[in-house]
């Protein structure tokens, strides 16, 4: 067996990424969550590594899992819109744009390792024909290319649809129901049961297999199932995270009772900080963190992260290595054995050293919003360049990324730039935030001295890809999915007004 | 043996409290410190009990200190003051009084099971002759009887003495040096070979011991040993964490390497909240709370809390039963088959029905803050009668006791009373204090009928003892302690100048 493990052994390791969405650093028991309801990820920590300083690669859904997929910052892969600075945008439904079939995706590369893929959840990363996941290197999807938001009437905005495959099966609130009182509904079960049968489906043939799990019941509106509604100490929010961590449970049982565990690779992250402003019922814990989603303090974009791969990642361990989801993908094409695309700038890296010996590798994390280069962190120091909650706008009708927070200068509503004198903080000593390095000591100059030039090195060599999420159109919407007829769900769509897309954060 | 583990053993156990001095709930790995430098006591937890709700009894040292060896809050045993309405109070080398010759303290209790009593460390209930607490039960002292402020000059205020048993040894600053500027002070070395001196010279004898550890280096100014000094990923305090988990380590390895760690109960806490208003380089973390010492939010009173017995307690196990450090007293009774004293109310409960059998008891906390309640919690709902942070002066001053918090209308800066409409958190959804009920609320009114009435059954029944922190004078310091002649090192007192002592917070 070679030094990263897999890569010589004639069967590459199964890989399973469990991506939660809009789940907070601070959210398992292992991380610190005060009423400590989840006993099997907190076993998946004791069983493997946790890693304390992960990132996401945007402080939103889409641009996030748009970088995991490609190893690549939004930026480039064009998950950013340039109709506002330092905006986030995503795909709801009216957005045109989407993948661009330039990008490379995991499950495209895999399949030169012969691997079979499956995406179950939420995919995001545009729901018109031409960015379906089984164009880009998906085998099988069960879930849903948009957010559950809704109910909607059908008339104004149709239902989300969920897919099998190629096809609709029905729709978010109707076939797929969602109370949006009581919070009820049996999505992550079905999410489970798609996970347990691919695996059951693929423990024996002789190919490896690559399951992307992105489920949503932590993305407001939360939900669960009837049997954990009412079960956690932490309300709704709760009750959910108590259903995902008894679906992992359930996931990491199967692969043990099967004897494939020591040949599965598996990892659990978030795409995002913890939703602030929906919480406490509908959002999560971002810790100690500073503010959550949408920001690009600490609160929304760092993310519990743990990598479980028996007899080869060792129990117990903790990591301090500055990781990030773009390196799921260069990590899992190491699994696979398989080389980097050469033709294009990937962002991630490979893990494997320090998961496997435990290596601290030298890397910047890019903190961005939008087309905005907002901070940047290497080693213990984070520099912002530039700071942003919300809008007055916003904030004034109750619109709140940091309730309870308020650091002076740092948590600002409106666009401060600090490009020339730039805001650092010790993530050691400060992981809140709250204090900024004195601007006259020597700390401060040897911080800027490694970070100025780390963000200047990256600005000047970016490339940006063309920005996909600037038009959008009520004629796009999912009128009528692939399948549609079958079923007799299809809508008839409204005349195409192509426009910017507002992005109000 | 007995339902309660060990009440009708021979030899009852061995009791070891380790008191930590203004370490907050967020500073081990365990309770989600994002650095993870707690191994040691991290392993405590795992190999024990790990308690998420456990409380001091008051957001000071002082009052948090006499309310653990009486078993009894504050406003009963006199450790608060009438000088100011809800204002801490200590015990400063110029106050008067100390703890009364009424109270009865744990050492003393357990004399009646012959348990041999040692206290390492910061007394802190009075430094005067008959608060000596050789006087009140403990059989030998190592330590100091204020905090380690310093230095001074020997004229306004003299440093402050270290004892050995009845006499002082030296002073802070001069025999036991604490350097202010690298941080450096050899004493959490000395009070740990102290411990482990105490424990290797106990073991063998037919009698148990009572070890009371109350080491203060992470009380600033913090301190640690050369060896530590620079470990940390966070700064200097997390030094004195460092040197702090590395001993605790050792005294639990002693235990189990002479085989008597079936036979100890070892428990884990501090006295009070992490003190943000000195952080980030000389104060702590207290996670996802809100604010921290001197105040009644969670940060000032909610603790880490880890009880350690094996064979009795089982490993691994996570309580969420509301605990208190008064019942370390009541629960070290139990252990010893001592029966309560039956002349006085004792707030402290008998936690072994929750550590040993995993029982959830209903009981009230109760947070004062001087003479005042400011606050209840039972279940998992906290009612607010008052709130205070700190006094618009002190804050306009740059002493933030939130600093980066900001819950409008709840971390106030003048004291506001809602006895008649309490603010209500649920400690569950919101462990961060930072969404009151909506008072028309359904839940609201199902919460106050729970807390009103407990508040005021308390309030009825209370009988306030008389306060002993309200007179200072500069005559009483520790100008010329017992053994000081044999040093060489007594000074002159100045003129008697009793007056009132003046509380700011
Ligand atoms: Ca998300
Ligand atoms: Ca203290």
């Amino acid at each position: 067996k070679g030094v990263l493990g897999a890569a010589d052994s004639p069967r590459p390791p199964n890989i399973v990424l469990l991506l939660m969405d809009d789940m907070g650093w601070g959210d398992l028991g292992v991380y610190g969550e005060p009423s400590r309801e989840t006993p099997n990820l907190d076993r998946m920590a004791a069983e493997g590594m946790l890693l304390t300083n992960f990132y996401s690669a945007n402080p939103l859904c889409s641009p996030s899992r748009a970088a995991l997929l490609t190893g690549r910052l939004p930026i480039r892969n064009g998950f950013y819109t340039t109709n506002g600075h330092a905006r986030n945008a995503y795909t709801p439904q009216e957005v045109v744009g989407g993948i661009p079939d330039s990008e490379l995706l995991l499950p495209e590369l895999l399949r030169k390792a012969n691997y079979t893929s499956k995406i179950v959840g939420k995919w995001h990363l545009g729901h018109r024909p031409q960015f379906h996941p089984l164009k880009h290197g998906f085998d099988e999807w069960f879930g849903s290319p948009n957010c559950h938001f809704g109910p909607y009437d059908n008339r104004a905005r149709p239902n989300i649809p969920v897919y099998r495959d190629r096809e609709m099966v029905g729709r978010f609130y109707e076939e797929f129901p969602i109370n949006r009182k009581t919070g009820e509904s049996n999505l992550t079960q079905i999410y489970l049961q798609e996970a347990l049968d691919f695996i059951k489906k693929h423990q024996t043939v002789q190919h490896p297999f690559f399951l992307y799990w992105a489920i949503d019941a932590t993305h407001a509106p939360v939900y669960a199932s009837r049997r954990f509604l009412g079960s956690s100490q932490r309300g709704r929010y709760g009750d959910a995270v108590r259903e995902i961590d008894d679906s992992v449970g359930e996931i990491l049982r199967l692969l043990q009772d099967r004897g494939i565990a020591n040949n599965t690779f598996v990892f659990f992250t978030s795409d995002n900080g913890a939703a602030l402003s929906s919480a406490p019922k509908e959002g999560g814990s971002n810790g100690p963190f500073l503010c959550g989603k949408e920001t690009t303090f600490e609160g929304g974009m760092r993310e519990p992260a743990l990598a479980w791969w028996p007899g080869h990642i060792p129990a117990g361990w903790v990591s301090h290595q500055l990781g990030s989801v773009m390196d799921l993908f260069t990590t899992s094409l190491a699994l696979a054995g398989l080389e980097l695309p050469q033709d294009r700038v990937i962002d991630g890296l490979n893990l494997l050293p320090a998961m496997l010996q435990g290596q601290l590798i030298d890397r910047p994390i890019f903190y961005y919003r939008g087309n905005t280069l907002m901070a940047i962190t290497q080693g213990e120091y984070k520099a912002h360049f530039w700071t942003w909650t919300n809008s007055w706008e916003e904030f004034t009708q109750g619109i709140d990324f940091c309730p309870g927070q308020n650091v002076s200068g740092v948590t600002t509503h409106t666009q401060e730039e600090h490009t020339l004198l730039p805001l650092i903080f010790h993530l050691g000593r400060d992981p809140g935030e709250r204090y900024p390095l004195s601007f006259t000591s020597s700390e401060y100059q040897a911080a800027l001295s490694m970070l100025g030039p780390a963000a200047q090195q990256h600005q000047k060599t970016l490339i940006p890809g063309q920005p996909q999420l600037n038009v959008c159109n009520p004629a796009v919407m999912n009128w009528a999915p692939p399948g549609c007829e079958k079923l007799g769900k299809c809508l008839t769509p409204p005349e195409s007004v192509p426009e910017k897309c507002s992005w109000p954060h």
